[in-house]
C-alpha cells in the first residue's frame, strides 16, 4: 500500500486526515491540490512531502501548455517556489525540488524531452524512497533485540511512500521474528500517533500500547521502554535532529533513564550545508491546539504556542540509521562519510 | 466563587466536565451523586475530592433515618468506605474521611449531636482548605519574581474549594503586582489545562499561553520558562510527589534546564505514614485516551495505558510550599517539622 502514486497525469494520494476510520484516496491533475494537501497535512512526513512536491512538478510538466523550453522551465520554477513555501522546516522538500530543477536546467532537449524527464525524475525519487526505507529497516533492525519495547513518536510509516523510516525498523524487526512490542505516543496536536501509527501497527499485527504524550516519563520510570526510535524532518551536519514537536522531550527523558535514542533518517533528510541556527521552525495555526475535530477545548481567544517541530541536540542521540548504514558520534564525521559514499 | 458549597442538607457543586464553555452547578441531597461526581471527575483535585467526601458524610448525617447512635455510625462507616474506593491515589480523601470518622467514633452524645458534629466538621474542613490555600499563595509568592514565566500543569485552582494550590501562588504573585505570565499545558487525556486552567487564568486576567504536553521540552529549550509550579495529590515522607500524569516528565525537563521545580501542597496532602512503594497509582478507562468528547481518535480495539498520576522523586523537586512555610531538602526532616507544628 502506497501513500502516493503517479498514473499518467494523475496523482493519487491517501488522505491522512481521514484515518483511522476512513481509508480514502484522492486523485488530482492539479498541482495546487498537492500544495493544499501538504499545507493541511493530508500528506505529511518529510520524505512524503518531498515526493508529493516532485509529483507536483510532474503534474505541471505533464499538463503544461508551454511550447517553448524556456516557458516550461519558468513555469516549473514558479511552482517549485510555491511548494518550497508550504512547510519550511523539513529538509526533503528543498532537496527534492532542487534536485529536479537542477536536472531540468542542465539538460539539453526540447519541451517534450523535458516533460518526460521531470516525470521520470519524480517517479525515480518515489522509487528511491521505497528502497531507502527498506535499507533503513534492515540496518536499524540490527539494533533491535528480542523482548524490546520500542517507544516511537508521531508517525513515519505514512510519512514516506511506503514502509516509513522509524516504522521500517520496527516492521523489519517484527518480520524477522523478533518478539517486540511498541509504545506509541498520540502526538498532539494532530494525533498522528493515535490516528496513523496505531492504525499501521494494527495492520501489521505488531502488539502496541497507545499513551498520551505526557505519559512518556511514567513508562520510562516504570522501566517499560527499552529503546526509542523516531524519524526526522531534518538532520544538520552536527547531528541536531529536527523532528515532530515532542521528540526533544522524549530524548531528554531517554537520556535520564539510559535508554538508547535512535533516529531513522534517509540521507536526503541530512542537511550538510546549514547549521542548526539556520533552521526555521514552522509555527502552525492556534486552532490545532484549541480544537479537536472542530470541537473547542479551550476558552475563546486563548493564546497558543504551536511549533510543529523541535530540535534534539546530538548529545541526546545514540545513533542515526540511514540507508547506507548507522552513523555514530561524532555525527559531523560519520554523516559526512555516509553522504560522500553516494 | 467556590467549587463546592453546603446549604442545609444540599451540596452544590461546579460541574467541571462542562467547562470552559458552560458554567453549570449541580445540587444534590444524595451522597451517591457525589461518589459519581468524583468518579467521573465533575469534581477533581486531591483537596476538593477530600472536601466532597466530607460533604458526602454530611449529607448522610443530615438525611439519615437512623435513630440509634450505633446505627448512624455504621451508616457513616459504610459510606466512608464507598468514598475511599472512588480514587485510590490522592491523600486528602483518606485524610478527611479518617479525620471525621475519628471524631465520630470518639465523641460522646446522641444521634442529633453526632449529625450536627459531622456537618460542622465537613464545613470546617472546607473553610480550612480556603485558608490553607491563601497561606500557600502568600508563602509561594515569595519565590516568584518580576518577569517570571511560570509553567504549570493540569489544574489546581478548581481542584480545591477556592484559590487552588499552585494556582494560589500564581494568583497571589499577580495580585501583588508582579509582572508574570504563565505557560499552561493542556494535560491530556482530560484537558484540565486547556479547559480549566486556561479558563481560570482568563478570569483572573493573567497573561498566558496554552501548549500541548509534548511542547514542554521546546519551551524550556528556548528559555521561555523561568519556574515550574505544580500541585500534588500525595507527597510521601521522603518528598516523592504523586501528581497528575505528566508532572514527572516536566520535572525531568526542568532539572535538565536548571529551572526551579516547585510543588504547592497543603499538609493534608503530605502522607508521613506510608512510603512511595505503598502508593497505588490509579489506572483509568482506555476511552479517555482513545476518544475526545466522544469522538474516536484511534482504531477500534486499540490497547492503552492510562495512569492518572505519576511519581516525581525528591531529587527533582526544588521546594514544597505548604500553609506553614516552604520545605526544602531533605524533605524527610522539613516536612516532618512542618507537620509537627500543627
Amino acid at each position: 500500500m502506497r501513500t502516493i502514486e503517479w498514473k499518467e497525469g494523475v496523482v493519487k494520494l491517501l488522505d491522512q486526515t481521514k484515518l483511522p476510520h476512513v481509508v480514502e484516496y484522492v486523485e488530482t491533475r492539479d498541482y495546487k491540490d498537492l500544495i493544499r494537501a501538504i499545507k493541511n497535512m493530508q500528506v505529511r512526513g518529510a520524505p512524503l512531502i518531498g515526493v508529493t512536491a516532485a509529483f507536483g512538478l510532474a503534474l505541471v510538466a505533464y499538463h503544461s501548455k508551454a511550447e517553448r523550453r524556456e516557458e516550461l522551465i519558468k513555469e516549473l520554477e514558479k511552482v517549485s517556489n510555491e511548494f518550497k513555501a508550504t512547510r519550511p522546516t523539513g529538509r526533503n522538500l528543498y532537496w527534492t525540488l532542487s534536485k529536479i530543477m537542477d536536472v531540468v536546467r542542465r539538460m539539453e532537449g526540447d519541451t517534450e524531452e523535458l516533460r518526460r524527464r521531470v516525470i521520470d525524475e519524480a517517479n525515480k525519487i518515489a522509487e528511491e524512497d521505497v528502497k531507502t526505507n527498506l535499507l533503513i529497516g534492515r540496518y536499524g533492525s540490527k539494533l533491535i533485540e528480542d523482548g524490546d519495547v520500542i517507544l516511537t513518536h508521531c508517525n513515519t510509516g505514512l510519512g514516506t511512500v511506503e514502509h516509513g523510516t522509524a516504522f521500517a525498523i520496527i516492521k523489519t524487526a517484527h518480520e524477522e521474528g523478533k518478539q517486540i512490542s511498541v509504545i506509541a505516543t498520540e502526538t498532539r496536536p494532530l494525533l498522528q500517533g493515535s490516528r496513523l501509527t496505531a492504525w499501521e501497527l494494527k495492520q501489521a499485527g505488531i502488539p502496541f500500547k497507545l499513551i498520551t504524550d505526557n505519559m512518556v516519563g511514567f513508562v520510562m520510570y516504570r522501566k517499560m521502554v527499552s529503546k526509542v526510535v523516531v524519524g526526522a524532518d531534518r538532520v544538520t551536519k552536527e547531528g541536531h535532529v529536527v523532528n515532530k514537536v515532542g521528540t526533544y522531550t522524549i530524548a531528554v527523558l531517554a537520556k535520564e533513564h539510559n535508554i538508547p535514542f535512535y533516529v531513522a533518517s534517509p540521507l536526503s533528510t541530512v542537511d550538510l550545508e546549514s547549521s542548526i541556527a539556520d533552521v526555521e521552525i514552522e509555527y502552525r495555526k492556534p486552532e490545532e491546539v484549541t480544537t479537536i475535530y472542530g470541537e473547542s477545548i479551550a476558552p475563546e481567544g486563548t493564546d497558543v504556542l504551536n511549533p510543529a517541530f523541535d530540535i534534539t541536540p546530538p548529545e541526546y542521540v545514540t545513533a542515526i540509521v540511514t540507508e547506507r548504514g548507522i552513523a555514530y558520534k561524532p555525527f559531523e564525521d560519520s554523516l559526512k562519510e555516509l553522504v560522500s559514499r553516494g
